[in-house]
């Protein structure tokens, strides 16, 4: 049996690259792609962002078990396993053993940046990443049952946006009755909004966008500030001020992924607060940062580029236990046929659509 | 009996203010000040970086008690105080009561930039800093007595200097058997050399002048990196790797007190490693900063404006334990009276000096 | 005008002395009390055990402004303060100084427990404690304003009951989605549960009596574990390994206040978990402990005689957010004049009531 | 080839098996066992504290590589490993995916204590533990190297008492200038003080034999307390407060293994502090306790049962760094032939000697 594989040779270019469907060696599975979605970091491969050298696109992702490898008889959670299950699978991995990983900060193995620049289709066993039919698991891997109840729109961004927020509020130690400001109302914006409010946090989300505040709201934000509302920054810092006493909030996720949103995050969070950097993920772009504000200030900044393994599990649990609380179904709001992949990620970037699922 | 105290109304302007000696309100003491230092932050002054209202310069200090008001009969760690003990004080006040004292971050009080903002010699009582012949302590106060075998030159930097970057190093965690880089081998890069050696890491030091990188030599640095041979941020990331085992220092320092030290200090820093950033000062002093540098490489940078003020009884012990060890009279290579403080600041700006102090 | 303060020179025995209502110094409060609860403390006081000496029994109170000394014009929080405000003051003092203190542990203040000691009725200025009509508070002080639609039999347990478990779950990090079991459910426990189920944990309770497990339920217990049902430790170690997968839970409280709850707690927790020790206050109660269960389960226990004075201002809060969601009214179930604070005393320690308030 | 393993059917017997030596399996290392200590473990074991089924001796260790599985060609550390080469390994295997061990205290692995429990010599591959000619070790392993210049006596502490009272300060986050109380001079206590040393901390021993308060000078510690001067508890309480400003120690380190100690560590050590239980591993040995002593003096009690697994590779870089600086052939003082085991663990139970080595 055949398979697809997607890969952007450069700029605006997808190709699609045909292999037979590997077998497994013993503890690695195969997963049958069911959705995946067009992530922030498709976008910014889209464009070019991510060097001359092309890039294989596609990581979150649900999907059946297609084979077991010898000895998988469990997900890593300890369930029972078997063919046709409903999956979804941490998309990179750690080493456990560099000063990071062993210190219970996996999120930052040092072996996992190197591990992921060398992926071309080519190279066995060719089903990479996730734009693509099937999807090959490595052992040992992190690799969790999606819960029956839950559907596939929303289960389809637990192994990437949700978990990623989830370990960054817990980073930043976001506590009960802490403010935590949002920037940025899309996918990673409205998990983080979920998050925070089930741990008791209060919420403040800034957008430009109509439908994006209507989600926040609907996400849990407690306040919203329209961008169009407030057009500058200085705005925004007199109107931030207002809802914090004069403080500023005690935490400010970055996931607007614009470097203004940056310098904004510095400025907006209160003397002695927390920064959440995730948004941001492409090394070209710059703004200019006075570091001073950072000394003065007293803040902490902290860079979250994905997240620890098992958070994968917990973000699973989050969505099992709210699924009915939030409309996660208006998360996606447009879906393809993989064949049409340069289509959704084109219309993604430009913003024509918030979150575009592709359906192999 | 009459004093005086400084004023710097615009930049590279010096005034010299006489006021009659005040009285001082229960709990408060008056200080005579025997030695003030000309730290960065007066220097940025004499700039004139603070911007276009005039400030009052001095902070680093050692003097006698002159008179000890109502109520004081000791220091804040408890020990006996009377008229003509030499003592230290903590440079600022903070509330005890908002979001940061209350939680052990002191040194973040968000009320202590409000009233450090309006000080003018007009107003009473007058000698609010330390270029001064007298200095005015309110309470509730930190002061400390300066161990008797302690010479002014160590214990006059104990207020500033080391304190700040002792706390620094706490906030940071830094760790036995952690590398730190410190960016810049001024003051405070030597104290903090001399404070991380005490707790077992290891340190390398970056500058570009031979008495300084010779200094960092005398305290404590076990690796010296020139900047005249590694030009470049290029070439200082490949020898820091070199040093590293090819992951960059767990914790970097910046105390070189420039924007460039600080995104430098980004991109050395090992992947999920701490920035300290405590140089920089200067608001309007900007840098280009790719946020996805901080993104992809999971750190933290953490701003130190000041210090939790028990750290200056802290500071004080460490100089006590260590002051055989280090060349501490080296820290302090030019002494003008406070009549000449201009030539000291103006000698300090154009680096023919590295640390002056004031004999009034 | 005078007032009354009681006084217990032994075992179950009360004294009433009557004082001229004093002036107050600079800075100082006076309140005349509404209300006043009989704790745990005083239940312990009543049975004699805290020692031969005399002790002065209350704490947990909520009155109204009676005069304010000068300089006095607004809450700790920075809200306006005038005479007849309805107020609740932290109990004891810290010294803002000691080495727990200065780190931000302000309830371990190490001066706390030696100016504790020293109270009785005749050292002015008498009204020491809160079994009486009024109530001394001498600066600096905690004294916070009682939101206007917090009922009495609310605000009385915020300064003791609730600060002190809201304090305890921070001191051990209970996170979202953990499992916390307290044991026993009286106003320490009920309280607990409240908090805990705000940041998103999951509870357990465990106690024996039927009105007191309907209430754990009222307050949010997830689980509860009737004693009767489970009559021995083994049992309940059964059935809570039941409940969470195995392994026990993460966190425990003990709040029964008896020393074989300790030892439970040490079983009953998972391997790695943590213990909160609040419930047992009397020295001369023991239980015995193998050590080396401690060891093999890498367990922490953190003892929590107090908290950090700005937690009773979260404590109200937090009453204030969730007085219409849980039934307060329920925990002070017996009401008493001053005059039969013997009484109120007795049938608390005979469990004829749960917990009796004072109305002087 | 054949080889020998030890097993303890009932309290001071002990039987020697012989099996031909086992092939590996991919991934796994057999070690030929050149040095094994009789820790204390092993005395509680000969003592028939672990319960009256048989247990299998033997983990502090060092050895040469017999054999490389397939795929093996470094340590855990990275460092090329070939046969004959000089290893130690983690004596214990962790899961990587269980609450503890995704949290970064692997050292508390819940699957741990599962595996332990079973282990019989008839069961393959029958080396299961170091009372023993070789050694199989299974993968995933952590296994290191022995420096060159490491003598073996120094070396076979490190995979028990040097990695766990290392692992143990940094839980209990022992600092800078802090004051360390040791009890008990043996093994675990020495090496204690050496770290504690390195790391700035001030170290107070208790101990109550001549040469061991002679080691313990030797290793560091900076006051002694002879037990036979001071017979009592209540005569050390006195001598530690007057050593320690009043306040007592800022974390005591239990390594007496007897839980009196246990029980005096909660006294000695100061309000606010924390206490590191190490030492007791015997079940049934109990000690009356107060639990109140915990909730007064709002102290925290951490159980450490053994370590994460790359602190073995921290130790031997601690030994490489302190091995001139320390007498460490000092704490083996007595060899062994492996026949002569029981010989060992009598004399040590009937301590006639500290630390028994046995040369297979």
């Amino acid at each position: 049996m055949k398979g697809t594989v997607c890969y952007i040779p450069q700029a605006r270019q997808i190709e699609f690259h045909e292999y037979e469907v590997p077998d497994v060696e013993p503890g690695a599975i195969l997963a049958q792609v069911t959705r995946t979605n067009v992530c922030g970091s498709e976008v910014h491969m889209w464009r070019g962002e991510f060097g001359k050298r092309g890039v294989m696109p596609g990581h979150e992702m649900v999907g059946r078990v297609s084979k077991l490898g010898k000895g998988v008889t469990t997900d890593t959670a300890g369930q029972p396993l078997k063919e046709g299950d409903r999956i979804t699978p941490v998309y990179y991995r750690t080493c456990g053993l560099c000063v990071n990983c062993r210190e219970g900060n996996a999120a930052a193995c040092v072996t996992m940046g190197i591990r992921a620049r060398r992926l071309v289709p080519q190279d066995p066993p060719h089903f990479h990443t996730t734009f693509a039919t099937h999807y090959y698991i490595h052992p040992p891997h992190h690799v969790y049952k999606v819960p029956d109840h839950l559907p596939e729109h929303a289960a389809s961004s637990a192994n990437c946006a949700l978990s990623q927020v989830f370990f960054g509020l817990d980073r930043a130690t976001l506590r009960y009755e802490e403010t935590l400001l949002v920037q940025g109302a899309g996918g990673l914006g409205l998990h983080a909004m979920a998050v925070a409010k089930a741990r008791g946090a209060r919420v403040i989300a800034i957008d430009g966008v109509d439908l994006r505040l209507k989600r926040a709201k609907a996400f849990g934000a407690d306040e919203l500030i329209d961008m169009r509302a407030y057009p500058t920054m200085e705005a925004r810092m007199g109107r931030v001020r207002e809802l914090t006493d004069g403080l500023g909030p005690d935490v400010v996720l970055e996931v607007a992924g614009i470097p203004d949103a940056f310098l904004e995050a510095i400025n907006l969070v209160r003397n002695g607060g927390r920064v959440i950097e995730i948004g941001n993920i492409s090394m070209g772009l710059t703004v200019a940062v006075p570091p001073a504000a950072i000394t003065f200030k007293s803040i902490s900044v902290t860079g979250v580029a994905t997240y620890n393994p098992h958070y994968l599990h917990k973000a699973l649990h989050f969505l099992s236990q709210h699924i009915d609380q939030y409309p996660y179904h208006e998360m996606v709001d447009a879906e393809f046929p993989l064949a049409q992949a340069a289509a959704a990620m084109d219309k993604s970037d430009r913003k024509e659509i918030t979150r575009a699922a592709l359906l192999p």
